[in-house]
């Protein structure tokens, strides 16, 4: 059934969308809703399965009867209550489930892994269908399948911004966007009942570097002839103005870059393209010879050099190691680590445990690239460590070394103008930013029913009359973790058991028991880690051995088969009460029984 | 033997300062040196023994001879990589191993938690000396000595900012300083070599709210007297102008309240005293009830109240439960929570858990204080959870709602004006923030050889000709763990055991072995938690038992007497190795071995 449309700041209390789930580990993943949406009119049914209460893993599904196309397929890296797992994949249940429904094409925006990076993962699952996407793009995503043996050859149909391409029923337009990669593209979904304009992440940039000026007048063009819904990137919707322009960023970097008395030290995210790109031409042109150091930066300059999106002279790129021998004046490191990762290349600067760079009074470094939510402390920490060597930090709350790649408000003003789409559906972001999105919506004229402010899974429908529906079911869009080699084998209770052990450690306690007398043979074995130092412990050790024996002596009977379960229960509690008393910790109490 | 003092900007790349340790997990705590430093002039040696690496746990000693004064002592929050710790206090293994030393009172300057949080802890190790302190901090040291029964009695002397005070050589005067608290005092140390002058932490503001604008007139008097040494706050060094002033801050909430629809949650730290004396004047201006929430919220109110510094009319506190009894625009919530700490009544709001505080349209919710790096995402966790109900949020991003209570650059330079310090020791801050304050401190024309960028640990010398010198001594400040009820009994080997065990968890191995035969008894058992569903990994299982097998019955030869750390090395490597092969993850690998 479907249900009535209702304005989404108009819900009443109960409305279940105030139970999603933001924290896995909070309320745990939202329950699929199992009511299907029918309507009797010809419909296309939108389906966000990812991106929309994160920054990350972002993927929507497009879905005309059984013919499924698929916007990106990222991933989303993990969040501090996540401990060792790698990151997190779109959750495809509802495909897999539904195997009628066919996909029959994905189209990637661009090259960045939350738009790209779940490719390896899904696509043996969804019947390896071909990949629609721009050349950049396209490099990048072979390169990273190199790492995963055994996942099938993809089948990559390149595409420029001015092709159109046929999938079924649904017939792809695409258009020019900046952001802070190249080939970045929006796309526009011509279906039988309607359109659909998914801008990617975008920005708009007047005066961009190697780069053109998003198209306006291209986007503008496709407004005119009638978009029924479009799906706009949320990112920056909280931030007012507009987004400065990558041309004043390179004069702000040539400026550090002139000045610097010594070597420079660029640091950024190995994705940033276009700023890769900048400090390049802004080395040459002051005669700096450019080393790249982190094995991401290595692969994907290598990557945008062999596609022509990053052009060196011959002899400006040199090996890290090589560094020291020319002036410091004469060279520019471009690395990775600007987010204080433990093991990157700056970290490793800063700990003195770099191979070939000794950090010294002199030495500039720019740290071109946002700080990612959750990182601040390993940036200042990294920052700290750098600063003691003498060394000056330039970053971009000091100067503006670094822009964002993401439409701020105005942008999405100008975006909202030129293409007047009769309905809005904010991607890509949390709650918040999506909501202050739509307030924009509603600043240029959309009322609040054709704002759509959905969940991760929810299903909105576009019909055959051109009306927006934003309806009450839900496809399953919980967490699929990637740990190691496992996908989706590290759920919520081996989460849960690694936080408890990271929070107080463990106690295992091994009783051994004479089968026929029902007696503790010997001391109860204590294997314990992260709780307390065993050896200093020893009073609080003899004590839980004393008990141990009290608790199984008193709960076997000679002759009687005794209840494992039992003992085991009443150990993991008497043991976890004790400890707590005595410690005020609660380490993860678990009894061994062996009987011999 | 002293070392010939160098400016800071020009040591040699070797210079151990390079290896002090921003992160115990990295490189460990920085080794005290032992050489003792000697002059023959007669001196005074100032000790920061935390809060130069960090923001907390702030503590100085200020030595003349064998007579040492302590400013603060205070604790520090925990990183992300200290799991299960509850926080950290500065190190006092310097002052307990020279038991020559005699602490003969310590002075704290206001009631945050970082200046006073380990006085429950230390004060019994230095003999329970005198704490010289103003009456709101008294009350708020008094009541958090409650939670820690079995601590002594404390000495607690009342002073006021007009009061001078002689313990043993040192003779002491105080100042009124802002801060977000009342009763935010600065010191001055007249030492028998020199003066000695100690901010606090502290902002000028010339038109705060509750509280009288620092003393400017009596701060140049005592700059005038002459100060050899400034220690100064260097919180905010690294931003640039003034710090707001809180009438700012009052003149907004004051509108945001005014055009509030509904109810308010006015969210805050319960130490911001300032702020929340805002709130309820405010208030009580629109008629609004108030209901408080949290327990540290509620018990810093109640002291607040009871020593005068919140003043609230008959019938404005009201008790949470009741305030749903009252017109939604008639009622004010002041609770904690704004970090997005999991429990607190916040969360609990967003997350439908509150017993008596519903979240609706039409309700205003204020963020009033800063985000602390590090709480970023569960900030915007906290923020999409509770949009989902309807609610607006106003936060300091939007809207000056909140103040910080530290001097920014332009402050400092005011601070330095008046002073006219013969030299700066920048305290309170990572070492980024105080080399942006030491970059101040040239700016305003002292030369770097009288501005002492120091590690925590090392010892200054002020001598008695008015010279100051960075030693190279250090005494020992590397971090000192509370966790429940245990102190410095969590070390670096326990903390790791909890890191490993987080990412991957732990797998158990226990095989019997019979006492005659050197056979293994039975099966090997398993026990794994934090690694992977065992249910699901049967295969992985039973050839992890038939290795461990394998393994053991390879390494024992009947008759002859086994060496079980031999086997058990053999297990964990063998049984490590397979166990990456087969899942990428490193689980820690414990074996054990139980003769029968």
């Amino acid at each position: 059934m479907m249900s009535p449309r209702q304005p989404y700041h108009a819900r009443p209390r109960g409305d279940d969308r105030s139970k999603q789930p933001q924290r896995y580990s909070k309320r745990g993943p939202r329950k699929p809703t199992t009511t299907k949406t029918t309507t009797k009119e010809d419909h296309v049914r939108i389906i966000p399965i990812g991106g929309l209460e994160e920054v990350g893993r972002n993927m929507t599904l497009i879905e005309y009867k059984n013919d499924v196309l698929i916007v990106d397929m990222g991933l989303q890296f993990p969040e501090d209550d996540m401990p060792g797992i790698d990151y997190i994949i779109p959750n495809i249940t509802y495909l897999t489930e539904h195997r009628e429904k066919k996909v029959l094409g994905v189209v990637i925006t661009h090259g960045h892994m939350d738009h790209i990076g779940a490719i390896p993962h899904l696509m043996s699952k969804i019947g390896n269908p071909p990949i629609y996407t721009a050349a950049l793009t396209r490099g990048i995503i072979l390169k990273r399948q190199d790492d995963f043996k055994g996942s099938p050859k993809l089948n990559l149909q390149l595409i420029t911004k001015s092709d159109k391409v046929t999938v079924g029923p649904f017939k792809l337009e695409f258009f020019h966007v900046n952001h802070n990669i190249p080939d970045s593209l929006g796309i526009v979904i011509h279906t039988p009942v309607g359109t659909i304009m998914h801008t990617g992440d975008f920005k708009f940039d007047y005066t961009p570097t190697g780069d053109e000026p998003a198209d306006l007048a291209r986007i503008s063009e496709i407004g005119n002839n009638g978009v029924d819904i479009l799906l706009e990137d949320s990112t920056n919707a909280d931030d007012p103005g507009h987004t400065i322009s990558e041309r004043e960023v390179q004069k702000n970097l040539d400026q550090v870059v002139k000045d610097a008395p010594g070597r420079i030290v660029a640091a950024t995210f190995s994705s940033l393209v276009t700023r890769i790109r900048q400090l390049v031409e802004i080395a040459e042109k002051y005669d700096r010879r450019v080393a790249l150091d982190g094995f991401s930066m290595k692969s994907i300059f290598a990557i945008s050099q062999e596609l022509g999106y990053i052009k060196t002279k011959r002899g400006t790129v040199i090996d890290v190691k090589d560094i020291n021998k020319y002036p410091d004046n004469k060279v520019m490191l471009i690395s990775t680590g600007a987010q204080g990762e433990g093991n990157a290349v700056l970290m490793r600067i800063a700990n003195k445990e770099h191979r070939s760079f000794i950090a010294q009074k002199g030495d500039t470094f720019i740290f071109s690239s946002s700080v990612i939510p959750g990182n601040e402390r390993n940036v200042q920490s990294l920052k700290d460590g750098l600063m003691r060597h003498g060394v000056r930090i330039v970053h971009s709350k000091m100067m503006d070394v670094h822009a964002s790649g993401h439409a701020r408000a105005d942008d999405l003003r100008l975006m909202l103008s030129l293409v007047k789409p009769k309905n809005l559906i904010p991607v890509h972001g949390h709650h918040f930013m999506r909501r202050a999105h739509g307030e924009i919506g509603e600043s240029m004229g959309l009322t609040p029913d054709h704002i759509g402010i959905l969940t991760n899974g929810q299903v909105a429908l576009l019909t055959k009359s051109g009306k927006f529906h934003e309806t009450t079911e839900i496809v399953p869009s919980s967490y699929v973790f990637v740990d190691g080699l496992g996908i989706g084998d590290v759920g919520e209770v081996v989460l849960r058991d690694r936080q408890e052990m990271a929070k107080d450690g463990m106690f295992v306690v091994i009783v051994t028991i004479g089968r026929r007398t029902g007696k503790v043979v010997g001391s109860p074995d204590i294997i314990s880690r992260g709780f307390v130092y065993l050896r200093e412990s020893k009073e609080l050790l003899s004590e839980v051995r004393k008990q141990t024996r009290e608790i199984v002596e008193h709960a076997t009977v000679p002759g009687e088969k005794p209840n494992w379960t039992y003992v085991k229960d009443k150990l993991r509690d008497r043991l976890g009460e004790f400890l707590f008393k005595k410690t005020k910790r609660r380490p993860m109490v678990i009894p061994v029984v062996i009987e011999v």
